[in-house]
């Protein structure tokens, strides 16, 4: 993997989504999600923990990773306030942060569980790395940290931060008297990155790279610690170590393993430490297992992670439909690793499975009015499976709402060379470009149609690349400068136009967007014969409340099908809808539970795909993915 | 339900199996599974447990169900004395028998568990009556010494048993300071009845009664006992009382729920107690809950219980393959319940379910060298499920040897009329009708091939309907008597054949066996266009070890193939195996996880099933018993 193509996102706050796809997302997400989501930290004793006022025998314990979920609210409500000023937020925040300040303890730690709940209270305090979380929500915290320092210019949480990494930093590490342990949960590692970059201190890379290099060597910290514990460390609940990536150093590691979510908040950090170290190894480990995910275990959505045992991965080509965990956080972690490795060389594969993930897996995990949540993504249901206001364990509803409020941070970034426009939509972006500015507006009803225009704002004529990524769902695409039909450069899912750009120089890029009947590979057993209906990013699904057959299995799909493309603009927010006749297989005869099979019976069948991502929205009811092809 | 053919099994000591199938197995199992059995029993710590010396810090801590493995074994090793007398195995059960005994509290009560274990020891007994098992241990050790009495004549366990069983009526009940509970795993209810049957003790049938009345009445008694614990009975890990079928009262259960074992052995001590008492609602609800489980929820295989997650049921017509739980227990289970239900009213559909049950999904649960065991019988595999040599879980390797033991007394049944014969295979059976002995013997291979030949030999002519059932597998069948064509009477399931009876009397039966493309209810989502092929009795699957082509997915059943029937007797214990030229999906030319679908391309593949039952024991590797039909 060669690095000449440095890439820098330009930041979420110099893009703004004028569109009817993510718009309305990022404002229901700020006047709908984040209130509610506020109602629940507080109604479930979550904020009220920070209190530390919490006796034994009163409702509510502090939960151990409860404090990431308040963490996670607040990045998530700093985004929203980075782009939207709200007073009234900004005091909220505030408040919750003045709360956090005063619950940390005079050595720097915070954390309410450990604080009020332990018998022992703060002497067990890191005695369980590996179950415990506690690392995990100081990397949430710090997340939130800098997230609101870069929202508001304030240092309240940053300070509070800073302090508790400074802390961490004197009980971790390799010398004497120091805990040579890192968590169980991945996330202070890339947590630390981000503090490095908004403060300049240079330990915290040094920490989030003491914790990534440690992981899994031997003697290995969860046994030590175990033992400690007077436990047995072959008891551990999860099996093993595969399951949160520490049976192996992470350079040894070839195969995406264990818990989803803790994989990719691992990776993430990996690839930020190659970004800041330049350590190709680490880059090495995360290509390998990038393709262990992306060629063997992702779902079509860009969920990952199929096992609802281990909350994650099993075996290559593992990709049961309908006990599908994807989880909401990991398809969000997918967009997170991937996004960082597309810095790295500029290839579209990895902008492909971030587009993948954020068209289908991720937003799947909210629901239309931001209110209902799903944790469990699955491919097919039978009419049970329906999104829900909270959760006991509630890390997805604040992570969509972070997704959602930064989600203009994808879109672009700026190399040596020039800008790069790896996502479409409806927008107007304000990039720096060695210190000039370019104002970069896209024209475009995507993902529901390929035509997109962008037109150039500049204060004088600039020479620099402009990278247009061709998404590898597209087959056939045209690029016209100025109206004037242009071949470019293809590289690697990008089409490269360098010239001397001027002020109100347009291109026209058109991506043909027909539907597409997706097959899996052949060792994707339960799939084997199925297709499922894409077009553009949008993978789509069938829901009974659009069908009078049932199970929606009966459905076969020809090969040859004619699809009408109907945009409707007042359904499921305005999507684009499928039509077409398919084929529905004629219930036998018997009704017994087995019988000799008959010849099988078809009947012409008017079926409505709609965006797999909306499902779930409507009448509860069935829904499918895959279809039997024929 | 009618009552008016009530039947009573023949026992297995009056039926000798002769047969290539059966009898080899009983021989392996009293040779070498029982030894084997008896070798782990010692070396993990089970029989030591029975002194009673075991101490905290010591290894093998007396798990709460151990006992229920001792028993089961010794009920298991009773059955094969009880047939091929073994002065060695009586000696060691007695020894056994001797070291409960010795166990023995002075009140009667008797688990090793409890005695040596729980902190507070004897004081904690029947404290957590939904978790711990105990009553379940006592009623295998019930079941154990009426059969070690039955086999031996001695009475040293039914003694100990007694005893234990006096206690138990002494503490639970309905009278004032009697603790009104129930176990949370059935067993004890249908090992009272027995021991009733065996002692003529009515106390121990009214015990039963009142076990199986009071489960799942309100004020819950698990709810009560949780709350003596100081838990909150919200907080039952397993969150529903359908786990133990505790959810209602067992008269108003109308669909089958929770763990499969439980289910099955509550309903087996429904029929039991229905038997003993006549309590027609008792059966009612067997009848509603038998249609909720083979008319929605059984694999074909006989197997009950898809879900890993309760051992046991979820939704009507989840079916899946691969993840199958499908415990042997659980379909063990269906044998002794259906057995029970075919005994009131001599339907053959309870025979056809018990059928299917022993020559598929029971004795799948056993290695043909009688080493190694399933616990779960999925129905398909990568290729990484294996039968093992114990677990720490244990009941299934001596369930199966104690249903392998007494398989012979599943064969046939009395009435006041006449003789029924539920099962076919090469035997000699003395059959006491009226007081006068009918020796009957069956000429067949069965279940390899439909020809059967039933002679009698009779001390003077006697008139009697003899039944002979007509398999629900089979569509054409012919009956001579004394090699003339007859009509017979079809009767549920059963043709009648009444007539006097004369010595040397032959029946020729001819069932129909060809090679059948099973298809599952259009509801079983994951089997929706795909076959099972079952000739017979027998349910076939394909493995790797005899293909090339991988994965098995990747084959196509068109449904007028053309089989070749070969009986292989060196293969696999001697079996028929179907061989026949299907379709193979050709892998597409592109490698990616989803890409467009191409038309689909098939290439001839020459495809040799093999029975389901004896799968795993060749080569390790893929094994499929469902198809994609075309």
């Amino acid at each position: 993997m060669t690095l000449s193509h440095k890439l820098t996102p330009v930041p979420f706050t110099n893009v703004r989504l004028t569109d009817r796809f993510w718009a309305p997302r990022i404002e229901i997400n700020r006047a709908v999600t984040l209130p509610a989501e506020y109602t629940m930290l507080e109604s479930t004793g979550r904020l009220a923990a920070l209190d530390l006022k919490w006796k034994k025998g009163r409702p509510n314990p502090p939960h151990i990773f409860w404090d990431s979920d308040i963490a996670k609210w607040i990045e998530a409500a700093s985004y929203s306030l980075a782009t939207d000023p709200d007073a009234a937020l900004d005091k909220l925040l505030d408040r919750v942060i003045a709360k956090l300040a005063k619950a940390q303890q005079p050595d720097g730690y915070l954390n309410s569980h450990y604080i009020v709940f332990e018998r022992e209270g703060l002497d067990r305090r890191w005695t369980n790395l590996r179950d415990n979380h506690e690392l995990y929500c100081a990397g949430h915290l710090i997340e939130a940290a800098v997230a609101h320092y870069q929202a508001t210019g304030k240092q309240s949480l940053l300070d509070v931060m800073c302090r508790y990494a400074d802390y961490i930093d004197r009980v971790f590490g390799r010398g004497r008297g120091k805990l040579r342990g890192y968590c169980g949960h991945e996330e202070i590692e890339l947590a630390l990155v981000k503090l490095y970059r908004v403060t300049g201190n240079p330990r915290y890379v040094k920490l989030a790279q003491y914790f990534v290099d440690e992981r899994g060597r031997q003697p290995h910290y969860f046994d030590i610690e175990a033992r400690r514990r007077g436990e047995n460390p072959r008891a551990f609940w999860a099996g093993t170590y595969e399951y949160n990536q520490s049976h192996l150093p992470v350079r040894e590691q070839t195969v995406v393993t264990g818990h989803a979510v803790r994989a990719m908040y691992l990776y993430s950090a990996m690839a930020d430490l190659a970004t800041e170290t330049g350590d190709e190894s680490l880059l090495a480990a995360c290509e390998r297992i990038w393709h262990s995910v992306v060629d063997e275990r992702m779902y079509i959505t860009g969920g990952i992670g199929p096992s609802a045992r281990n909350e994650g991965f099993t075996v290559a080509y593992d990709l049961p439909d309908e006990t599908a965990y994807a989880e909401t956080c990991a398809a969000i972690g997918m967009v997170f690793w991937n996004h960082r490795l597309l810095q790295f060389n500029g290839d579209g594969k990895y902008a492909d499975v971030m587009e993948r993930a954020l068209y289908n897996g991720t937003i799947s995990g909210v629901s239309l009015d931001g209110t209902k949540f799903f944790y469990e993504n699955p491919l097919a249901s039978r009419g049970a499976h329906h999104r829900q206001g909270w959760f006991d364990c509630a890390c997805c509803p604040p992570n969509i709402a972070r997704l959602i409020a930064s989600v203009s941070g994808y879109f672009y970034s700026t190399s040596e060379d020039g800008v790069w426009i790896h996502l479409y939509a409806e927008s107007e972006a304000n990039i720096m470009l060695h210190g000039r500015s370019i104002a970069l507006r896209q024209a475009t009803t995507y993902p529901w149609d390929g035509a997109v225009q962008v037109a150039l704002r500049l204060d004088q004529p600039t020479e620099f690349t402009l990278r247009l990524r061709i998404p590898g769902w597209c087959e056939r695409y045209t690029v016209r400068v100025n109206g004037k039909r242009v071949q470019g450069t293809p590289e690697r899912g990008y089409v490269c136009l360098t010239r001397v750009w001027q002020n109100g120089d347009t291109v026209d890029l058109t991506l043909d967007m027909p539907v597409r009947l997706m097959a899996a590979h052949p060792q994707v057993r339960q799939m084997v014969g199925r297709v499922a209906i894409q077009r553009g990013p949008v993978v789509y699904c069938l829901e009974g409340v659009d069908h009078a057959i049932s199970p929606l299995d009966r459905i076969l799909i020809p090969l040859n099908t004619r699809w009408e493309i109907e945009h409707h603009a007042e359904l499921l927010g305005g999507v684009v809808v499928l039509r077409a006749t398919a084929k529905a297989l004629q219930a036998q005869a018997t009704e017994a539970l087995y019988a000799p099979a008959a010849p099988p019976r078809y009947a012409p069948v008017q079926i409505t795909a709609v965006p797999y991502h909306a499902w779930d929205n409507r009448a509860p009811g069935e829904m499918r993915v895959w279809f039997r092809a024929v």
